[in-house]
């Protein structure tokens, strides 16, 4: 059998839509949404329903939904809770369906819906996440949100990371440009990730409003063994 | 006075077009087009117009003009030759106007339009035109060239090349997380640019058509001291 393909895709600018078919896509935004998601169903989240705009998600919590809502960080009145994964305990989430409004998230998804499988990658989630990738017979594509359509670091060594773990295993291979870079930048954080962050421009827009207090946590492999997936448009526990 | 403000682009399909008024654009697309274009400059040609139609460069032809004109690598049959920096020797081009037939190029210099200045980079001209670029006013951005809209390490490399120089003369500074990941790889590059270049997928291509001759010579430090400049659409010989 011949080695199966890993691409990875800088921003959501640079996704072609219709080479994925078939492939598994590995969404990756770790500050703060990924990382948030896998915290939320570490802690026993039944559910995400991600909503686009903000007066569909008034309309869930006036159902009774709890809501997670942020614009430009900011958590909106109407809502629970901001997008932060602290916000996401075990006493707020366990067996609940979260509605979790995003401006990007769902283009995302929509996107990548012409993919095999659609699930949610992060440190948090790293090993649990690779294994299973590595144990499936599929393609891989991994998909950094970006920020605003531009690339950005963070996800860039996520995807490094967890494109090492892939190529270690032997099952792939790879002749895209954006993976040997993600590789290569991946080496150069990994002995000290927390200093090689200090630079990333999103580190900066969280800092100037006060939200970068979890940035050590997630850069923490291994928090959870979790792999959301994204089945109907809903984010569900876990793939296995 | 503050520092002038350094960004990177890593694709046509993440240029912000609106973003760069009053900018110095750098067009970079090493592997072969800017290298031929600097070539071609340095032999003498007086200037190059740039069409992006196969009807519009035979019409040159038929007017008398000089013409090189390749798809995929392979030299139209109409043509004086194709896109290989080997081409355009002085034999050939001196006091001459070339007609270059280009699929991106045109799109990516309407793209660049409303900057302040487009130039044209390779590692062939890095010294004088990073000269240049600190002696301007300016901001800058590098404007990598891509390959059907894909992120390409050798532009990457090409870019981080010319950002170290620029962010030495301590005239620059930059928050763009693409101009990190350029330093950055040039960083890991520059010991042995050939070494590092091995794994990117241009280079297979090129290889593929027996067109990968001229990487060694891309990839060659100021055999020029031109900078092309685009006036009015078309590459003129020197902006100084």
């Amino acid at each position: 059998m011949g080695k199966r393909k890993l691409e990875t895709c800088f921003s959501p600018a640079l996704y072609e839509k219709d080479q994925h078919s078939g492939s598994i896509v590995v969404i990756i935004d770790i500050l703060r949404a990924t990382s948030a998601i896998c915290t939320a169903f570490e802690n026993g989240a039944l559910s995400l329903i991600p909503v686009s705009e903000i007066s569909e998600a008034m309309e869930y919590k006036n159902k009774g939904y709890l809501v997670a809502a942020e614009r430009d960080g900011y958590v909106l009145d109407f809502a629970d809770f901001g997008n932060s994964p602290f916000n996401f305990t075990r006493e707020k989430v366990e067996g609940k369906t979260i509605v979790y409004s995003t401006t990007n998230g769902t283009g995302i998804i929509n996107m990548a819906s012409s993919a095999g499988k659609i699930v949610i990658g992060s440190f948090l989630n790293i090993t649990a996440l690779t294994k299973w990738l590595i144990s499936e017979e599929s393609d891989v594509v991994l998909f950094c949100a970006g920020w605003k359509n531009r690339f950005n670091l963070e996800d860039t060594i996520c995807a490094g990371a967890i494109a090492e773990r892939l190529m270690k295993s032997d099952m792939f291979s790879t002749i895209c440009d954006s993976t040997h870079a993600s590789l290569d930048l991946w080496d150069l954080a990994k002995g000290d990730v927390q200093a090689y962050i200090q630079k990333v421009a999103q580190r900066t827009r969280l800092r100037n409003k006060g939200l970068d207090d979890c940035i050590e946590f997630c850069l923490t492999p291994d928090f959870s063994k979790k792999i959301p997936v994204i089945k109907n448009g809903i984010l569900v526990d876990n793939i296995l």
